[in-house]
């Protein structure tokens, strides 16, 4: 990753200087060209975003506010769309219906506080942001009321740490590398690696209800949280830091997975853990599919709590592993502080031989090897800007991700993929759908699908909706969630209808109403909007 | 236990069958006579309760709705309280200043439906009661409406069980002992077992967020759902089967602690366990009990997750393990259904020792040496029966609990038991006040504190709401929580109103007035009652 001063590319991913480089796109490229002989990969460069047809602001803030808020026409554009491939192929085409009217970056929670009492007296919707790289239309000003985009980036510090505890209370904008870099010279990590996370923020996770990059236990950002500071239209919320607390329904789960529409997180004690000294990383080769289902589901029961256990189909082991298998690859690591885990992962890799499973290789790491989590950035992290090539080269390129339990996947999984393969090739005339899991539970893996195929340039963002509008149906009807780390936005809401019980919604929309009478946060997302233009 | 034809104790703890033997007794007040030389022991046996001056019924039930609905006074009077200290000595006087007028019994789900009906239209209150174990006031109808105690005691099936996932739908209503009886045959476990067990129910443990017997990881309730099914006035709430989810705030989450105030939880899928087939206990005795903290602390804090982790300070090492230590004796444990766990009791072992601990001894048991929980129940079970005892012969004896973080324990403590010491001196002119771990986090303990006390017969509920509102007051002055698995219930109401987020309170009262319009569900528990007589 570049270390130097870097630019955030306002129509793709992460930063100008961290684009694929020419050699990069090309070598892609050409492996694209050799699978689809005869597609049209002509180059799309993104538009100047100073020339795009952006309308002035409709609102300008009070002169005291007038400081935090820009209104600069690229600083707006880089703010209207999230990251999905949708946002970003839009982007490219200079299609940018919605913009917001100004972005405020405030400075202090007061600031926080003043924008709200602004923007809730003169009915300007708030839109909060933390890192823009929401793949689920969380960010966009999709609705016809003016609005601000509050960027909390400049609340980035880390204010407190407790050694004793392995807590910190952190500010709320502070992104992935900056809170890892604050809290290293004290021993400690979050240890929540999104994909996103050089790109998204504490406030972010938080409010989406993110998934870490491990695969069992302490990774979702719900479990690392142990108080919440919010600020809503009625007045700041503040939890108190408890390792456990039975009194009454949990103050913070309320917030968590918000997505903005009940407050703006600003601070929160998070648990942290020590930095792992013991890693080891084994992968094994499964001939059959369920078998080695059935394997990584009994290493999920097994109470051992792999750090991952990601199991990839045949198309994700050969594209990202470069493994040929004919089952799958199930890729195991065991990390620790404390103690050595060579008893864990023998034990896993006993679980997976029983059930036909191939070791091929075990890798073991000590604290001098560097950085718990150099090696798999490398390629992951690289992920979203080789989508943005092929994004350019009108291709569909996009994932999807849900949960279902263990009982139900052979079947659910034939069913989405399934669909998934049916719109594909009836939208685009076929195309590649992988799988793999993302994290595994003791009663249900959390599958993650990813779709490769050669669309229209024109006509991918069409395309790619239909195909999602599929598979989200089969992924609906089939008992799964709508998403299980990329939060629910403006993409997922005709399905969370269907997913999340009435009364449930009933209730929400009641406490929104109550923290948002003017009805300004994030209009659109979750519950049904009340602002009116 | 007893396991022929029981009959629950209307006055005291469980039933009448297994309370303590004349010879249980005799040995355990003459132990006591032995500490308090002077202390008045006499006895005083509860009264007939078909001889209180209950009043009749102010309701009568819709004939549809009539066989469902008892009025005898025997069993208002056993729903009338819960089963605290102070429930206990009040049915000893005789002090029942509100019985519920009715004690319905749904034997369906429908049956629920039709008896809120009924009440929301009539301003009813309405109480769900599962095994009326409450020792928070949290089923007691202490208000002047009329009210229902709703039992949901038949509702007591396992319906369906998934044992590839390891999960079971299970009706609210079922009693733990009859839960475990229906999983047994399918190998399978809840492995929830809080001190109330065999009193207590699945919607009861659900709605007030209960703690299992095990310290660390699965054992809070909230992390064994999956979905709830939830009758509310509004209709009925039921969330998917998932192993997770990102889609919002969690639906489950906003019902788990809510005590019966946004409705009636009839149905969960619960995620269960293999039943333990190794299981390893130790105990280590420290000179210090700041080092028997670092030392626990560590152990909470390595990734290890032994099944119980139990610091019992000085006296009750004595009362209750008969184990004299100087400053505090640690009971470890490990269970696991898949693998030996000797690996980790040795690396917790050695985390002991590195700060002074002293192994006393270690026990392993196979499969074949019975039931998993078998070992503890026998004298953690008892507890209550002899407090019930000590309770009629004028003594103050009652629990109470918390959780705060490391950072804060030594002085939280320190605070904590001298609030508490003072009250016991001022108001009982001496006693004991004890402490233990029931939970263990890695960012802080769950510290559970005894009292034993002489009191005077006639005034003892008053004494202890005395050192109680001391006790509490300390706790929540230095940050704790006034429950951490107790739940709040009537008696908690007054610090956790200081607790809460006050724009949480405006959030949940929102949420309650949306979804019980009327507002017959408990009223008064965890937001200000609307209902009027």
């Amino acid at each position: 990753m570049n270390t130097g001063r870097v630019t955030r590319s306002w129509w793709g991913w992460g930063t100008v200087e961290d684009a694929a480089t020419a050699a990069e796109a090309g070598a892609l490229v050409e492996r694209v060209a050799a699978l689809l002989p005869g597609h049209d990969l002509t180059d799309h460069p993104p538009p100047d975003p100073g020339r795009l047809p952006i309308p002035a602001p409709r609102v300008r803030p009070p002169a005291a506010l007038a400081g935090l808020c820009s209104a600069g026409v690229v600083d707006r554009a880089g703010h209207a769309h999230g990251k999905a491939f949708r946002d970003v192929v839009r982007n490219l085409h200079g299609r940018l219906d919605h913009v917001p009217d100004l972005v405020a970056r405030p400075r202090t929670e007061r600031d926080v506080i003043d924008l709200l009492d602004w923007c809730g007296g003169d009915g300007v919707a708030v839109i909060p942001y933390g890192g823009g790289s929401s793949v689920a239309g969380g960010v966009e000003p999709r609705f016809d009321a003016p609005a601000v985009s509050l960027d909390l980036g400049r609340l980035d510090q880390v204010l407190q740490v407790d050694r004793v505890s392995r807590a910190a209370r952190i500010q709320a904008g502070v992104y992935g590398p900056a809170l890892e870099d604050q809290l290293r010279p004290h021993g400690l990590t979050l240890r929540h690696f999104p994909q996103s996370f050089a790109f998204s923020t504490l406030g972010g996770w938080l409010a989406t209800r993110a998934g870490g990059h491990y695969a069992t236990l302490y990774t979702h950002i719900d479990d690392l949280t142990e108080s919440l500071r919010v600020v809503t239209p009625v007045g700041v919320s503040e939890s108190r830091r408890l390792p456990a607390s039975g009194a009454g329904p949990s103050p913070d789960r309320l917030f968590l997975g918000s997505e903005g529409i009940l407050g703006v997180i600003t601070e929160a004690w998070m648990r942290l853990q020590d930095r792992p000294r013991w890693q080891i990383t084994a992968s094994v080769a499964f001939d059959d599919h369920t078998a080695a289902v059935t394997a990584t589901r009994h290493i999920a029961q097994a109470g051992l709590y792999p750090s991952n256990c990601r199991l990839l189909d045949t198309a994700e082991a050969f594209l990202n592993a470069g493994t040929a298998v004919t089952g799958g690859l199930l890729v195991l690591a065991f990390e620790s502080a404390d103690h050595p885990i060579d008893a864990w992962l023998d034990r896993a890799l006993e679980i997976a031989r029983d059930h036909g499973g191939e070791p091929l290789s075990t890798r073991r790491r000590d604290e001098s090897a560097g950085d718990a989590a150099a090696s798999w950035r490398s390629s992951f992290l690289r992920m979203p800007y080789q989508r943005d090539v092929l994004a350019r080269r009108g291709m569909v390129v996009e994932t999807f991700e849900t949960a279902c339990t263990w009982d139900a996947f052979e079947s659910f999984h034939a069913a989405v993929t399934h669909a998934a393969r049916q719109a594909v090739q009836e939208v685009c005339g076929g195309g590649l759908v992988t799988c793999r899991f993302t994290h595994v539970y003791p009663d249900g893996p959390a599958p993650y699908y990813g779709v490769y195929a050669p669309g229209r340039w024109g006509d991918t963002v069409a395309q790619w909706d239909d195909i999602k509008a599929a598979v989200s149906e089969a992924i609906t009807a089939n008992g799964g969630t709508i998403t299980h780390h990329h939060a629910v936005g403006r993409d997922h809401r005709r399905w969370y209808d269907r997913q999340r019980p009435d009364v449930f919604a009933t209730a929400l929309a009641a406490a929104k109403a109550a923290l948002d009478p003017a009805g300004i946060l994030n209009p659109g997302v979750l519950v049904p909007p009340r602002l009116r233009p």
